[in-house]
């Protein structure tokens, strides 16, 4: 008797998540015959409505379910202050902290020669068009503390020199090597205060 | 601005599988966005295949896609011999060796006081009935070397005690290739009860 192919091929789908192995993907396979149908339902309806639903902002590419993301519709917020982040779940860091009120922009990834990714495969004309047409002053970079992450930083500013604009980049308080949605609201909130400028405004 | 509600939805039902905790729950949902509709729907697919197909063997609790599992059709097995084990998965284990060429019998589950299972919870009346009818002559109890194990060999013993059928349960100890200074004590107090002569006294 060898393994159901139903188990398998189920084992092998949930493998494919991050940080889910062989053997958590097989208890995950075995648990689910010890659901009821409602549950093995909810579960459904749940991976159906994030793959209908959510898409991402058209201003500013942070996720939503609405036309518009509720921070770029706004009118209290700042729009002239912008943090760019790498992914979308980034932004709810910041929003956790409660003291940054500008907007953002997800640039859906980070440059990395190793996987492939390229500047053009990121938001940046994007951000280059938001920074012409929405009177945007000041930029605060937040890609992640590594490689891929400074590499973009640094190619953001590049790209950013002719800009009227202020560029900084997010610095005290995140550990190298550190990711930013595994990273408490009070070192996010020093890494927002000790910013430092990596592009003066003309 | 928080999280989305599809995603947190999402997040609760991946948390609902054993070892997967918050944040993994959270870092599914959002790998989930990356995926496209043919790994999604493969995926949807995946869970309705075994929580649909997927169903206990009626004779010995295997889980199986047929009527009748694979083992219990098989008129080339030992059908007097029978080792109850646990859980189904734990016939895997068993299947692998190579060298086992009798049935199984699954009891779904160990008795606990701690989680509440007693022996009324368990396949118990159906081994009796099996050792009947299907005319089984020893029984190999494979529970777990821990207290629930324990305490349903012990059970098992008790019960089959005016069965006309032996019955044994595998034998614990040092596991091959381990290593003396990382066993655990409750592993080498088992060995030291499983010493097998090697040497007759003169």
């Amino acid at each position: 008797m060898k393994e159901l192919k139903s188990i398998i091929d189920l084992t092998n789908s949930f493998k494919k998540f991050p940080s889910v192995g062989s053997k958590s993907a097989e208890r995950m396979a075995y648990a689910l015959l010890d659901m009821d149908k409602s549950e093995i339902d909810e579960i459904i309806n749940a991976i159906e409505n994030v793959s209908t639903k959510v898409h991402q902002c058209p201003i500013c590419g942070v996720l939503t379910e609405n036309n518009i993301c509720s921070i770029c519709e706004d009118k209290n917020r700042n729009h002239s202050t912008c943090i760019v982040v790498s992914h979308s779940k980034d932004v709810l860091a910041f929003e956790e902290i409660g003291t940054y009120h500008g907007v953002y922009h997800v640039l859906n990834g980070e440059i990395s020669a190793y996987h492939g990714v390229t500047p053009k495969d990121l938001r940046i004309s994007e951000l280059l068009d938001r920074i012409d047409k929405e009177d945007i002053k000041e930029i605060i970079i937040a890609t992640n503390p590594n490689i891929e992450g400074d590499t973009t930083a640094l190619y953001l500013a590049e790209i950013l020199k002719n800009k009227n604009v202020k560029v900084s980049r997010i610095g005290f308080g995140m550990p190298i090597g550190g990711q930013l949605d595994y990273t408490d609201s009070y070192t996010l909130k020093k890494s927002l205060e000790n910013r430092t400028s990596i592009k003066e405004e003309k």
